[in-house]
């Protein structure tokens, strides 16, 4: 069981989550929970790194500082939720990511999971304790705090799971995976089940409930996941309409009930880069992407195309909405080596995608995705896609009705 | 170097113990720095833990993971202070407890130092390193976390200073130790040197800047301490009168001036009980006492004395004010066995205490403070001495005026 911030905010809400831990165990289930910081306990953590001058250019870097200070904040809830449910009878205790230990590489601030030794961590369970673990943090080999970095704790439950062959519940504020964001379709449903490579792209492309690393590694590890509700109080009868079972992610293998898309995911977290009079010679992509990479900017969708009247091209290109000034600083660094006339920035864009393995097997995705837009007049201004899913770049004014077309496009409100 | 609470309470105070620290290293010193939570933060880890049921009656104790949620305080201002020194060009990292590791047993919550292996420690300061160590704390031999109490980062400090073989500056909100506290008594003057049991009996009476424990170990492993402000910018000349050079606490024989009394201390933490018409015959006094230690209320000041008209006794003796209701409780259980007439509490008291080794050697002591105390129609409820103190218990109301008389009396303003 894994409860993010939200889920462990307060005392109270960590009762909440005590008793669903408790209602696992009188269901006869040994039980190891993962637990985030308290809500906004993390930003007040990373509020003060950044006032230590963590992030301070030029000088010698202290994300292992950072890792020890931020890594604290799980350090708490582990040890509160242990102190409620002993109290409640419940024998446990909390682990730390050195406790178990969790060995992480020492990429500090973003460390990867390098081993899980469950030895200790299991012969407690065995022995009756619930084991409470600080999730976000291993230890590397050489005894330092790492920090596997926002939304880590997702990646932890889902180690631990894999390392104790067990499955992983990820409690959460919502109920479970829906087919689009609720808050912009309330025809949005419920998925009973989805599968790892959908729910990849799902997380990628903006639907925030699963971190992409901890997918990654359920599927390489083919864990069993399950999306599931933290406010909901053991015992309780679902509404009408409702169950209380979440939504199951799984191998495509295991979902009976064949769509051809899943899902309509959305970000607003773009900005389109557009170069201008481009040379028409090798060498030029690469001399700017490469730039680019360089300097650790993340670069999405891309497409070039010849202009109408002169031997150039264009380029338009989209990176995350933080690294667009930096972008087109970069692309002007290199204006001089690579001669192109203009670059301009708009971050007034939305990305807009439709998920599905069913893509695979089924042509006219994509058709019926371009007439549904274009009958609601929303225009398409840069496309990719990949086995599984078309996204588009649009106006983000448009991010809204977009969703919905497609929700409906494809008759996902009629799951 | 041992910073508190109140020395590191946000960043800017963070950044002025950076430049004592980076001072003491240009003086081609290699340093060590235990530190404190910041001020308020170890209030607020505490609070949930009540709410969590740390302490709820009857139920498996959590002081284990008390620990785990109250020693993270420490780890953040290390990891802050850590980069903050990088960002200034030290070469610095943080300690935890169990990375040290500072080897406690588990008494959680109240641990005690069984053993720190320098090694690590040593080998990165012999690097260049100053090390940054979460005071507070340690690991117990099963790899839990455990904490020593309240102000056990004094206890961290000199513990660290004793692996390390050197001497342990205590910075703090004062500027050393003085006769008296300041704000009863203006002329209360610095003392430049006082003797470790001085310093011990001015602690457990009363005077706030070191933890008793931390000046008994200092004392039992010949650690130099020395207590001075962390409010001093490094290279800031002193005012008029004033020096920075603090108050080193070392053996009776490094103190050249001699004085017959050092200090005049004070705490209001006191509540007498009373018991009237005790049968004057043996095993009373041991069926009350033992009654309360196994309740572990602990006992300060005891007198007996008999009854005017009668064939029975009367005793008064006192305890900390927040054990009063429990120990008139804990006397009343008794009232059958041992048949006294009635119990009274008083918590309107306050002890003042003259101490100094000088009282070895010096009679008249006592006489003198009596006298002072007279002269401003102080009435003396119960004494109490030792070797190096006498303590009187009196009405609180007077306690200042007591405090500057006893001041006066013994010339302290003099010094």
């Amino acid at each position: 069981m894994k409860f993010g911030g939200t889920s462990v905010a307060d005392l109270e809400r960590i009762r909440r989550v005590a008793r669903l831990v408790n209602a696992e165990r009188e269901a006869g289930r040994q039980v190891a929970v993962v637990v985030s910081a308290m809500s906004g306990k993390t930003n007040e953590l990373v509020a003060w790194t950044d006032g230590a001058g963590a992030a301070a250019p030029g000088l010698t870097p202290s994300d292992d500082e950072y890792d020890v200070v931020v890594a604290s904040g799980e350090q708490v809830t582990a040890g509160l939720l242990a102190m409620t449910l002993r109290n409640m009878g419940v024998p446990a205790r909390s682990w730390t990511g050195w406790q178990i230990p969790i060995i992480a590489d020492d990429a500090h601030g973003r460390a990867r999971i390098d081993e899980i030794d469950p030895t200790k961590l299991g012969a407690a369970m065995d022995g009756g304790e619930v084991a409470v673990i600080a999730g976000f943090q291993g230890v590397t080999r050489d005894g330092r705090i790492a920090t596997l970095g926002r939304g880590g704790s997702d990646t932890s439950a889902v180690a631990i799971a894999a390392a104790l062959g067990c499955g992983c519940d990820i409690y959460t504020d919502v109920d479970g995976v829906y087919t689009t964001d609720p808050r912009i379709e309330s025809k949005a449903r419920k998925l009973a089940r989805i599968s790892y490579e959908e729910m990849l792209e799902m997380a990628s492309l903006g639907a925030k409930v699963l971190q992409t690393r901890s997918v990654e590694l359920a599927m390489a590890y083919n864990v069993p996941l399950r999306v599931l509700s933290s406010f909901v109080e053991p015992g309780e009868a679902p509404g009408p309409g409702e169950d209380h079972l979440g939504t199951i992610v799984c191998d495509e293998e295991e979902i009976v009930e064949k769509r051809i898309v899943s899902g309509v995911a959305y970000s607003r977290d773009e900005a389109k880069i557009s170069l201008f009079g481009l040379p028409d010679h090798p060498g030029v992509s690469s001399t700017i992407f490469g730039a680019l990479a360089d300097a650790n900017v993340n670069v999405d969708m891309i497409v070039q195309s010849k202009a109408r009247t002169a031997d150039t091209a264009n380029m338009e290109f989209t990176v995350g909405k933080r690294d667009a000034q930096r972008a087109v600083e970069i692309v002007r660094s290199v204006q001089p080596t690579v001669g192109f006339e203009d670059v301009q920035v708009n971050d007034d864009v939305a990305k807009v995608s439709v998920i599905g393995v069913g893509m695979r097997s089924h042509t006219g995705v994509a058709k019926s995705m371009f007439e549904a837009l274009a009958s609601k007049g929303v225009n398409i201004q840069v496309i990719s896609t990949s086995e599984i899913k078309i996204s588009v770049l649009i106006d983000a004014a448009y991010t809204e009705l977009a969703v919905r077309a497609l929700h409906a496009a494809y008759g996902l409100d009629q799951l």
